[in-house]
């Protein structure tokens, strides 16, 4: 192709987005070259604004335009119960649910070793000053269910536990719709493991 | 979700992006916010540079940096025979086969009454007065084989063969790798009626 050296470095910029190949960032870029100016910059705009204006909260380390944030400075959710999970995509993943009255604390990773992530790299040394400074009774483990999702809440139920604070783990098991034929073995076995009474 | 406005404003921008809905506008969002904020930087200004450098070429109608565009004035190019495309995304396409060494006339449309797309729409007028003014003697219609692909096509061959100028029209037929079985009925025909001498 042959449009230039900006269409270029528009298209090495999209690339790097999640999900984005080559062929997709070609089909944005030229999307972008359509639309009007002022959309453009409406979008660049966009872009800056959520860097410039989103910090962490320092007390859950999720974002946040306001510190602490709009889940810790609400009074009316309850403080003593804390759902860890690994990214503020999974925190919203929660709040769509409406199910977790309580506050969260985002970890920014999960313990792993093959990618040379240790403990000391994600948010667990605040989330225990946090717990000794609060008196919170019941921490929810809402990692993903995959081997570092696991292994990071096993972890952190060790340092936890001798708190004298309850560690708890959401549920794995079937997911609704699902289909005990098509589904991998290890979320059957969990989902019999898992049973509980009617 | 209450990660703020600025969030709220990125997704918004975000999904207006072709084949970005409201779970891939959060998901690019999310990395933008993790991304350092020189990436973030960089992002938005060349989406800004490619709207402020790139220029439509006054000859074919292609995005360019230059005016006339590196093909137009490509002198190893013949400038007698014209591949008329939809979208400067199709003229890449053809240009990555290699196959095509004339030059191009980028339509940006295609007639369509549905949409309200008339002929004056999109660069069919620049399109005649170039073939007289220029004494062209191929026109490849090279629009999608949709149905205004071809009804633009066709209106085209009607407006440009009274110009004793050749009109073309590329091969419809199976694609490589297909399967009669799964292929729909019409390519099928169409791969028939087209049928060539072995």
């Amino acid at each position: 192709m042959n449009f230039g050296g900006a269409f270029e470095r528009l298209t090495q910029q999209l690339v790097k987005l999640p999900g984005v190949g080559k062929k997709t960032a070609e089909r944005l870029a030229f999307h972008i070259l359509s639309i009007k100016e002022s959309e453009a910059r409406n979008l660049a705009q966009a872009i800056l604004a959520v860097k410039e204006k989103l910090r962490l909260c320092s007390r859950c380390f999720n974002f946040s335009e306001q510190d602490p944030c709009p889940y810790c400075s609400d009074i009316r959710r309850d403080r003593l119960v804390i759902c860890v999970v690994e990214e503020p995509r999974d925190l919203a993943a929660i709040e769509r649910t409406g199910a977790h009255k309580g506050t969260y604390h985002v970890l920014h990773g999960l313990i792993s070793p093959l990618e040379g992530v240790a403990p000391e790299d994600i948010k667990i040394k605040e989330l225990i000053e946090r717990i000794k400074r609060e008196g919170v009774e019941e921490v929810i483990m809402a990692t993903n269910p995959t081997v570092e999702g696991d292994a990071t809440a096993l972890y952190l139920a060790k340092l936890i536990t001798p708190l004298k604070v309850k560690v708890t783990r959401i549920a794995q098991g079937m997911p609704m719709g699902g289909d005990l034929e098509y589904t991998d073995e290890v979320t059957v076995r969990m989902a019999l493991e898992g049973r509980r009474v009617l």
